[in-house]
């Protein structure tokens, strides 16, 4: 079924205690759409890009067969966003953000993209997000994802967002501060009165929970060999639950399940290189064969006395 | 089978952001004794205590049927210690620490001990560590907790102490201080190579995991609703987890990652209430049934696509 992604395409500088790379390819949508296009070719793609973007990025997602009708490039420099990570390559503080081409962005979306089925709002001002959700007629699933900035600052637009979204993907300082509640159960319960009826919380290298009507299901974190770069791990884990349901086309709570499993894959892939590089040669059988390796590290027999 | 704790009976101040509480019961072989006890009477303390030490909780104890051969009373005051709890109750500071009559203890187990198959070694001084586990003819399995305290100022007791032990248990930051390796796979391999065929994480509200000969087990922490006091709840998982496996008496790679359920189990109960308050009305009905819901936090079916 078709996927679309509305988000950032940027050009990230990161440091690690290990290494730093400047100005490579960055932002939600990029990753998303990447990872989405390993299940197959048409991922609608919404963002917009300065001059300054690089052809050889857009060649990636072209070769991946991401559908770019709906990527614009105009006059200004494409959004920056740098950071650097603690010793622990969990905590981060970023050190700029240029909205740069993003200051000015009306997504207007193609003919083509507005019979989009599942639909994915990534983290961007909410207002956007509605904009982009407003064109689309009749999506089967809305999921979105957002930050304290939002909440802080556009509140009443992302409360909007929220009664129109089925999935809502935050971690849990973010649930905290939209609940008002510390308990993580008391405040997903209330997060989801606010609309979504599932909701996904990252909780980085813990995993991610999902709270939904089958009650709370817990993705582990894979205990990966080797991190160089957390960048995009929560976009990837979106990008492999979205296009996995999408793929599957199939709504019921056993797949959103098995959904949380494969974006916790696709997430484990994605720190294990800058940037987007490790999904440059990963594979489907690659990632079926690490959510094979999820099972070996939950399994457990039923307890008895 | 037998089983025997060595390790603190305390009385602990704690506070929390909503409570606090004073001169109540606390310490490892406390919670590790009043735990094992759920699963039949018979778990052999070895302990010191002051001439302060309230007989109600001596009482408790007598009650779960814990056996008080090798309790010693002493003249002096109990070991004492203090702590308060950041809001997020995970992290804490500790007030104050007074080994009183810990100070001068040398453990002498009766007779009837020295037989004991399963032994649990809780954060003490190595080197009283390594007395007990002198006196016990032929343990079937031996497990230790220790600390960032004992790994800085003690690490050769500590390392003789490992290389007698099948079951390690610490928290992250220990089995990297203890590694010197950041990389948590790295990290736990390297520990393993010390001695423990069998290392547990504890990673507090992210869970815990078994490294071993099986490979990696992620037990969840449970999404409590009611977090009061976090105090011994990793003594309580190890009380869960080695009264387990001294109850079904099954070294096999099955029974560890039940017994780490079932640990898992007692410790989300552990932190619903102050001091050892949550055990006194424990049954095991409860426990079980917390178990399985354990499995329908965990539980997905294969992923294919």
């Amino acid at each position: 079924m078709s996927l679309l992604v509305v988000g950032s395409v940027a050009l990230d500088s990161v440091e690690t205690p290990s290494a730093a790379r400047t100005d490579v390819l960055g932002g939600s949508a990029s990753f998303f759409s990447v990872v989405s296009s390993l299940l197959g070719p048409g991922v609608r793609l919404v963002a917009v890009v300065g001059e300054d973007f690089p052809e050889e990025h857009v060649a990636l997602f072209r070769e991946r067969g991401v559908d770019l009708a709906g990527l614009e490039r105009v006059a200004g420099r494409t959004f920056r966003w740098s950071g650097r990570y603690l010793p622990d390559l969990v905590g981060r503080e970023t050190l700029d953000t240029q909205l740069n081409v993003f200051e000015t962005f009306r997504p207007k979306l193609p003919e083509s993209y507005t019979d989009s089925s599942y639909v994915f709002l990534a983290n961007i001002d909410p207002g956007l997000q509605l904009q982009v959700l407003s064109q689309i007629r009749k999506p089967r699933l809305v999921a979105c994802d957002t930050m304290n900035f939002w909440i802080t600052g556009q509140l009443e637009a992302l409360r909007r967002v929220l009664r129109s979204t089925d999935v809502l993907f935050v971690n849990d300082e973010e649930v905290r501060q939209l609940s008002g509640r510390h308990n993580l159960v008391h405040a997903a319960a209330a997060v989801r009165e606010l609309g979504p009826r599932k909701l996904v919380v990252k909780r980085g290298d813990a995993g991610a929970l999902l709270f939904d009507e089958a009650g709370i299901f817990w993705a582990p974190a894979f205990p990966v060999e080797t991190i160089i770069d957390p960048t995009g791990a929560g976009d990837s884990f979106a990008g492999g639950f979205m296009s996995y349901l999408a793929h599957v086309d199939d709504l019921g709570p056993a797949a959103f399940r098995r959904a949380m499993i494969y974006g916790a894959a696709i997430a484990s892939f994605c720190v294990e290189d800058f940037s987007l590089d490790r999904f440059r040669s990963l594979q489907r059988d690659e990632v079926l064969r690490r959510c094979h390796a999820f099972r070996d590290l939950t399994r457990f027999e039923e307890v008895t006395l």
